[in-house]
């Protein structure tokens, strides 16, 4: 406890300094230094998901760790840093999120969008879709099948590129803003439950998005986090980001 | 000595821990806590430049706080972190920079897009097109205009909001990428020269951006940073991000 005490003041004195104070993710998780993924020169990074990835990226004609390609979310976040941070490195990121996917939609683009591209780390966030389109009665899916379906691409994933080392993110929604019930509850919670369950049963380093959010509702209301409870603020989307970069060194 | 090498260790490893390595910024640029400026709750935050700062925003009807708002250069990393590191604070976080534009463009619209917004934190980066725009022959402006018009402007922003707190950065170009010949030199260091000049008069906390591209270059070569020797890429948005968050506590 003293040492942890101890810790956090440091980094409060110097992410004071260094310009970062990252106290919300800090209380949220703590990788390991030896579970991180160590990134490697010239390594693939690519981001997976649904539009909370996706974030308005231009799919027509963009490039490899331009802006263009990384949307207005915590991926160009993310990738900002990742680029600064480890500017030896020469990494090349790509975001590959399309808006309104569920896992059997990755699963129908997965050769194109994510084995031909030979990723190094493979950072995937899905599930909040396969949960809310249900609500509307246009998709049938349930828990079951986004444990099924997740399982069998991620299977096919490894098959074809085994050394491939990766993040999974919890779905996560924020509870009374607009788009998030009641309702919800307890159901999509068997989501978060799973995305967790595979992230250990193929090693994949988790990121505890839930938890984060709840974490950062101590320091702002919910609004300022997400528009809708499911869709990250300019403030989110930076919050995932810090998050997201606490798995890798 | 002992101290700073001391604190860099320690940056270095709480930096590891919590996602953020500053060593480029931090080798460039040092400002004591004093002299930062203390963002306040509620505080209006304006960023001001030309295409630099404008990045691609979205002009027509962008609110404050968003991504399309911030466009998708450094304002946007530097919005992202000030949101989320000061999170309790409420911030209200304008861009108004405008591609193409020099000290005298802003001028002419220095009334709505500044004094108007009332900002308590303004930010300006503005000088390259003064000077490169010369090179096309379509500009006469010459190193003196630059500092008249400027020093002009800010002497009217400090009438009209005696208490906004000023933050001037370096205009800068990375020499033998693209757009930045060696015909720049020396010419393009009195813009430079100028800036800090003006910074001092008006009691300005600033970026030395020229210094920290010249940094980042012992990482990675100039064209990692910017594709033109005058945007910068999405590594240099982030490296020009992380030195603008010096400039507040």
């Amino acid at each position: 406890m003293e040492n942890r005490r101890s810790f956090l003041r440091k980094a409060a004195i110097t992410g004071a300094v260094i310009g970062l104070s990252d106290s919300i993710v800090a209380s949220a998780m703590s990788i390991p230094q030896s579970s991180k993924i160590a990134l490697r020169e010239r390594n693939i990074i690519l981001f997976q998901g649904d539009s909370i990835t996706d974030a308005g990226r231009n799919k027509e004609n963009a490039s490899p760790n331009t802006p263009q390609m990384m949307g207005s979310g915590y991926v160009l976040q993310a990738a900002g840093a990742l680029l600064h941070q480890y500017a030896e490195k020469k990494l090349v990121i790509h975001n590959k999120g399309i808006s309104g996917n569920k896992v059997f939609q990755l699963a129908e683009r997965w050769d194109r969008d994510c084995i031909d591209l030979k990723p190094d780390v493979l950072s995937i966030l899905i599930g909040v879709n396969d949960f809310w389109h249900t609500k509307g009665g246009n998709y049938a899916g349930t828990a079951a099948v986004y444990e099924t379906d997740y399982r069998a691409l991620l299977q096919r994933t490894k098959k074809a590129l085994p050394n491939v080392r990766l993040i999974i993110g919890e779905p996560f929604a924020v509870k009374g803003i607009r788009a998030v019930d009641d309702g919800w509850f307890p159901e999509f919670d068997e989501y978060r439950t799973i995305a967790y369950k595979l992230a250990t049963e193929f090693d994949a380093v988790f990121i505890p998005y839930q938890k984060i959010f709840t974490e950062a509702q101590k320091r702002a209301p919910g609004a300022y986090w997400t528009g809708d409870g499911v869709h990250a603020s300019l403030a989110g989307a930076q919050l995932m980001a810090s998050a997201w970069m606490q798995t890798v060194k």
